[in-house]
């Protein structure tokens, strides 16, 4: 397939990058219904790890099987389907060359008692990436942790092995632990500067929450002030946060967060195509609902980062 | 011996696998009165290590030879012996080719004075297994410990190495330490929890402790009310700690733990195989009896899960 | 270009190093309109690591681009342009061989609530700087801090590298955390000995910040009472970090801190040059300017470092 | 020298040792008064390290010279010297040939402030055992500090290695730490459990010290007593150890601890041997003695292990 | 040169090592005024690091360039000259085979606020000592700081690969930290055990500091007493640490620490001398002194130890 004008704008603001590392973000932009167009649609799948199988699957049982996921990522005719080592083993053979992978290569778990000091761990490697047939690696920095800086260097060992191998790396920027409040953790200073962290250790692909409007450093609310920054909505949100990611020279795509209804769901995805992002992630939404449904939403999505709704 | 349908069935669901790893599992599979069968009785021995020689052996003193655990699980036609190095050592070549082996790579013991840390040594290799010629590593993780990362990034580096060289790798998931009270160690949510993420994390056979049916996570709770699902008796229990194991694509062996009434072995193998779970991995309750008596039980469980009782 | 004298005086002060690293040294004394002079001046950019992309860029949007600082120093004829990895790889192959390039391989953060053990990550690496073409790599220590031996073996062991292939190193040496007083992180004796101690690691350019005429240290206090040691003025401070730093056998440049009034920042180049210090390092009172208003100032400061004001 | 029957039955039981580590166990099985009955009387010179110089060698200041202690090993016909790497560098090829080594590989030393913690510094490694042509590396090992884990860790890697290049591996199993009582560290379970512990770790050759007849741990004691653990002599606890250590396919030496009158260390002789022990490692009740003394003391020693008294 | 009988009888004590390292111990024992005396003097310059550049240069400004201290070194007819990396890298090559170098491959500082935890920076490698032309390199260790065991396995590995390489190594065997008292420090007991432990550790070159008849140890107190060892006269005391390092088989040779009168000075050295001390290691008392003072000084404590004085 052609690699569409679109995409080949994208590619080249991965400078750097070997032709292995733009063929892999090429497959990844060029796959599916929103092939070509620069925006994405991924599916993650790594709940099951950070929340437990009941809270995940429960729902909508058909997702405890693997296979399951692999075939709704493909058929709803996603970017991509990002999930932890076991579940991509369960599958990365029966769906090869059927959807790109990306190998989510920390994880967390909700048994963990840890404060201020959050942390995954590492579960997967670079080396698990290529010998599954993955596209790109993924990586959950949590900054603002006490452990941040050793997630950070982790990640920039695993970035400098993956680009060496022509893989991709998406980072999910998480801001937790540490002295961050709650409400800080979606703040929209806050998660600029994660996305624009993220952007600085090396990232092709960032992952952020969607910013609510509030501003949790009181240096940062100073010159958001002083500087008269537009937050008040969520469209101007996305735009300040790709502004922050080296000014849209980096793709960014947002996380949709727990299951809640449509509408919201849609109007995220309004805010995130006007403000400039390069689209969503989003897990709990599609895979909890069933599966028709979940289809129809994702085309519906689909169509809205394609300008047509 | 050529692979009966049923085992190659379970071979199937572990399409990531080289054809070595596939082998060993299939040697595992393939061996004892089982043999062919998909289910598996394992005979594991490190009760020395967790709890001193004396309190392992003494009710039954020809168990401080590890020669006698070897020939029992000749005997009585398991399908494979787990134990530590030294064990293994002092038998590995007196039985050589006449029983698969699991080489237990960590091990915790009761001087340990930590509290919410729970940890295990690591005390055996990848090259030990090849060298003394094991089909498997075993290793065990608490999750919930506040080192549980650590060990999560312990196992994930020699599973990857284990796998390169084509050996099974066994998890014992034994949620312990941080916050858990002891109930939550054996809860339903909390079991079913610990077998996915060993799932996730590349096992090829999960070894956990059956559940009870008390909930332990409050957010756990909520969905197990709200959706029904059915953790009323053992064997519903078991099904879904095989559901949770990517809808029974992964093999799941529970434990027996401490000596306790013949009946209650018998209940426990009827439920696990009722459930649709894999077997048995039983110890302190044959090595504590007499041998005869030992050999009788195995016999009388093999029965069992061979739908003869 | 052929080496001017002034600059070949310096080199030979390198004793140790081999011909890669003298060249690459010599790549950014000769380069911009200081080139040969053996002053420098050096645009940093990191800015949105340690304080955020908003606190950094919006006073000039134009900075949340990458391309906008590499063609700053290039127009501006400085002698190199330093940040981190992502920033680098953003531009380094449009602006390749256009201005020398400094690696930033570690950085902090200001969502991060450490207290006495502040500590940067390592976010890029000898490995990086060759790819991205830099001739340099620049690492931050803190001496004082909890973790400043950590610190210090990390930078020892990335210089050991960098000097084996050619690279010239750079050392931010900050002194804080521990129990040094806000005052004693600027204070005369700290200063000195934060740049004698960069010196002693081995750094080829050494940054530090200008010293206030406080006092931190009793036992140093003594000494520079004792001794009649002039710290009256900036100029004879900046000569006691010279004298500090090998007696001048090592190139200092120094930082000029948060925006302010133009008159200071010229103020500070005359101190330094008075001083016999080699340059600046100077990032948002250049990028937070607009660009036109940057270029008149750093012309300005090339001028009096040249003497002709 | 021919193997006789009594160490050849030793030799079979390694049964997973590769040639070149059974020839190295058979040279000090093989050396000295003792060669060829199966037992051993081994010197350990690693008091100063532990004690410091004076308390070890003040009472028998010929024994500051390292030469001291290996010419009193060979001249009373001793199967072993074991000492850390300085003291065996000054003495290894004067005495080349003459004695077996054992590379004592990690020390501890008294002006250590830990407290449940304790630990050791690794001094030495398989390597060094290698170069000064010594016949085992030594390694204490803590169970039931806080770091036991690290220490068994330490020792499983370099046990594999040395087991590689054909080195005999001796463990020291001392528990201390952790929440273990003062009498704990010598009761006769947890004696037991550190000899099996040793076992299962791998270790060729186990040194425990004599145990006491308490016992420590309310779970273990429950069963020593149900199961009429006989523990009321010094050779029936020996017996005990040398169960603990797989039936006495392990070969276990006893330490003497602190100077002592010598009928005592004549009636701990006597014990180990009718317990079924394999000999004495014995120091500071030989070379705190004056050498006639110490010569004499030790044949009488050994006439008791070849039960000529 | 022909090596002398006094040296050549000092290296038959460093049996075990390789020719290389003989060779450069030959170097610094054949060097300069007490070249082939078996008796040395050498000059320390860490001192810009432990203490900052003014405490340590302000008395005799010169003393800020590196190049004054090698000449010092030179021109004083001293055996070593010992420093931390980046002074040895300013004047290694204008210096070259004019003064074996000792490259000091850790160092603390006074900004570090560790109270019980003492510890130093590894800020060289054996890799640097050998592309700067040293003889040897040097590590100081902590005896009984928290982190002592961490320092001792860090002199291992580097001590080692030094004797491979054919480097001697020299170690500061500093008590300090951890429950020792000011006074313990230097404490006779505390002293010679902090020699005896660096002999254990492998030592060719051990520094310590002169001892006070202060006894720090109790259970080591009852023995220095009870065996009635005289510690009443520095000479004495001298003595008993050259016993208690392998009774004369290790060079030793002492520190001067602060800057003190002149006779002070000279006295230790004759009492070193007396005493059979191989000799000074001596910095402070030199480089602040003025040059020619520093040089009479110099000369007569060579003629102290070439017992002409």
């Amino acid at each position: 397939m052609k690699v569409t004008r679109a995409v080949r704008k994208i590619l080249d603001n991965y400078e750097s990058d070997n032709p292995g590392t733009k063929a892999n973000l090429a497959r990844m932009l060029m796959h599916g219904k929103l092939g070509g167009t620069g925006k994405m649609v991924i599916l993650p799948v790594d709940q099951g790890f950070e929340h437990g199988p009941a809270r995940s699957f429960a729902p909508n049982p058909a997702g405890y099987d693997p296979h399951y996921h692999f075939q709704l990522a493909v058929d709803a005719g996603l970017n991509a389907f990002a999930t932890p080592l076991g579940m991509m083993e369960a599958g990365a053979d029966s769906f090869a060359g059927q959807i790109p992978l990306i190998l989510k290569v920390n994880s967390a778990n909700s048994l963990d008692a840890s404060g201020s000091n959050k942390d995954q761990a590492i579960t997967g490697t670079v080396q698990d990436a290529l010998r599954l047939g993955a596209s790109a690696i993924g990586f959950t920095i949590y900054p603002g942790s006490d452990v941040a800086y050793d997630m950070m260097e982790e990640i920039r060992e695993m970035a400098e092995e993956a680009k060496a191998v022509g893989l991709a790396v998406v980072m999910w920027s998480y801001p937790r632990g540490g002295n961050l409040s709650k409400d800080g953790e979606t703040a929209m200073d806050v998660c600029a500067y994660a996305a624009h962290m993220a952007a600085l250790l090396g990232a092709h692909i960032i992952k952020v929450k969607l910013p609510s409007d509030y501003l949790e450093q009181s240096e940062a609310k100073k010159v958001y002030e002083a500087e008269g920054i537009d937050t008040s909505t969520q469209a101007k949100r996305v735009e300040h946060v790709m502004q922050s990611s080296f000014n849209g020279r980096r793709i960014v795509v947002f996380s949709g967060g727990a299951k809640k209804a449509e509408n919201s769901v849609f109007d995220d995805a309004i805010a995130i195509r006007d403000g400039g992002g390069n689209g969503s992630i989003i897990g709990r939404n599609t895979f909890q609902r069933p599966r028709e449904e979940a289809l129809e939403m994702l085309d519906r999505i689909i169509r809205i980062y394609k300008g047509q709704e």
